[in-house]
């Protein structure tokens, strides 16, 4: 059930800013015209560009800044200096109560600093972690952290794997969520002290938690598992090495299929089947990262993102806040109280700190 | 120029050994007829499969051992009670004077635990590193470490920079390979300590090596770069979750060419489209990794290879000998002493601690 609130958006976010954010809000308006926009940003360049969407218009309006984050400027500095930038507006106007969730295509350490600072992180949560969706052969997968932290500790995974089951369970519809820890080997002894320090809290509290032990890098896209937990640095790797591939095989897909009149003319007679396989493997249908862990809806599109890619991001806020899912993660926390308080260095014990590092 | 010593070869390593081991030789053996094999393992498994390739059977000589590493072996384990196995024996050989370098699809902490133990590492190497090439749209390239190490402090990330600039230069050919350390930003203010602390010495150290800076993970099939460098946790996942999308994207484009007659059509009449696309990202084509920083050639298969897969580990194992790949690693060791001696310490001032650990 959608919130009767409007979306709050930094219009000024993003190496395409404004066009592609009145662009993506357009076409996300198109498919739910009951959706209302406050954005935030230059009105000189806003204004003109809401003019050529009528219907756009007259659900949106426009908060005039003449400030924004820019793209490289390191997070302590935007927090500083950055109090009337669209972004830190745009968050604003959530925690007032004026906007339903923010949607930015900004600087994501500045947005992941300003979030943390306006909204607060939910009670029982140490760090907050950016969550997203990655296609799978059976269906999508929640995995998270994908770059807010660069070091997790042992409790700091197991609270991204309780928000991850808790986003499952409210975004994706999964009852009992099956939570894989993102190591470089299946078997118990591989991996680092914290990938092994988490699986073991995980492992006692299966009662819990639908915990299924470690999954590789593959299993991302063709494993059992619908969360993917792992810390920010590994993740933002895994993800962004994905996105490559995707990209790097989809253009080599087109090269063959460009480089002779058999490859074109096999395009045109299957061109609805490329099409399907482009809409099932286009990153665009992809974007869009909630900061986790937050007492606000925050979701992060990629910077280089096209309208329809930010017009995902603002499906993604919708869904979000649709689905309750900040009450679902507290709600998720009071059943796992029992898992947040177990003491951690008892359970590094059975580690064999003299093992070989990759075994 | 390849040596006249055979290769050795570990024949009861991997899934599905010693069928694909023997199926692999014969692969290479065809291609390249004056190689020579030492395979080590069950003789009556392995005599009756080589039976079906009187070539390669002439070239080969059988070691027979009845014992091997199992897959899920500790490598503590494999090192203490594996002195008779199938892999061990097969290392030996290339310390012996025997064979030119030793190839297993087996359990890799085994495999690298007992090479380490019996090559040694190379004078000035702190940590072997486990390289493997990615492809790429400009050329391939260079990735490490893949997985032999969990951790890795700054000064080992730049030994892991100079091992990838000797092989880049030795095996790909490439003049002065570019360097980029992968990281989850391009700025300089990104990333966790020991990248920064690597990227401060390796730009002190532009007039010996070519380093290009941080890249990220898509930069590793869409970028300009020719070496790759990072530790081994964060290496493994992104080349497993590379091939996992890889295997994803492929399984797509076959499932949408054979939903629809147009699809299978189009399929029909540009056959040699698809195949030169599937040749282009076989992921069989990148299978063999080189244990780089040891005074012996070891190269490792996937577990799970099939026969053309592990011909192209074989294949690998032959380019390197046939380079000098740790001749040349230990010049560039004498070149880039300078960089070595460098105190670490100092180049950490400029980092300031207190910034956001996302920034």
């Amino acid at each position: 059930m959608p919130s009767g609130l409007p979306l709050s958006v930094d219009a000024m976010g993003g190496d395409h800013a404004p066009n592609i954010v009145i662009e993506g809000a357009a076409i996300a308006y198109r498919k739910q015209p009951q959706r209302s926009f406050l954005f935030f940003g230059d009105e000189k360049k806003i204004g003109p560009l809401l003019d050529a969407h009528p219907g756009l218009k007259a659900a949106s309006t426009i908060v005039h800044t003449d400030e924004f984050v820019p793209g490289n400027e390191k997070p302590s500095l935007a927090l500083r200096r950055g109090k009337n930038t669209s972004m830190r507006l745009a968050i604003e106007a959530v925690k007032d109560g004026k906007a339903s969730g923010v949607v930015s295509a900004g600087n994501t350490g500045a947005f992941m600093a300003m979030s943390k600072m306006i909204f607060k992180t939910l009670p029982g949560i140490t760090r907050p972690a950016i969550a997203g969706i990655m296609p799978n052969v059976h269906h999508d997968v929640v995995m998270l952290d994908l770059g807010a932290n660069v070091y997790s500790d042992a409790q700091e995974l197991c609270e991204f794997a309780l928000m991850g089951d808790a986003y499952a369970r409210a975004v994706l519809g999964i009852e009992k969520p099956k939570i894989g820890l993102l190591n470089i080997g299946s078997e118990d002894m591989k991996g680092h002290e914290e990938v092994r320090g988490a699986a073991n809290i995980l492992r006692e509290a299966s009662n819990l938690l639908n915990f299924i032990g470690f999954v590789e890098g593959d299993d991302i896209t063709n494993g059992e598992v619908d969360v993917v937990v792992t810390d920010g640095f590994s993740g933002n790797i895994a993800l962004k090495s994905s996105e490559g591939v995707a990209m790097f095989f989809y253009r080599q897909l087109r090269t063959a299929m460009e480089s002779s009149w058999a490859g074109k003319l096999a395009y045109l007679i299957a061109k609805p089947a490329f099409k399907q396989l482009r809409i099932k493997v286009d990153p665009r249908r992809y974007n869009g990262a909630m900061f986790l862990g937050l007492n606000g809806i925050a979701v992060k599109s990629h910077g280089g993102a096209d309208g329809k890619a930010f017009a995902n991001a603002i499906k993604v806020a919708y869904e979000l806040i649709g689905a309750n899912v900040n009450e679902k993660i507290s709600q998720e926390l009071n059943r796992l109280a029992p898992l947040m308080v177990t003491g951690v260095e008892h359970l590094f014990a059975d580690i064999d700190h003299s093992e070989f590092a990759n075994t």
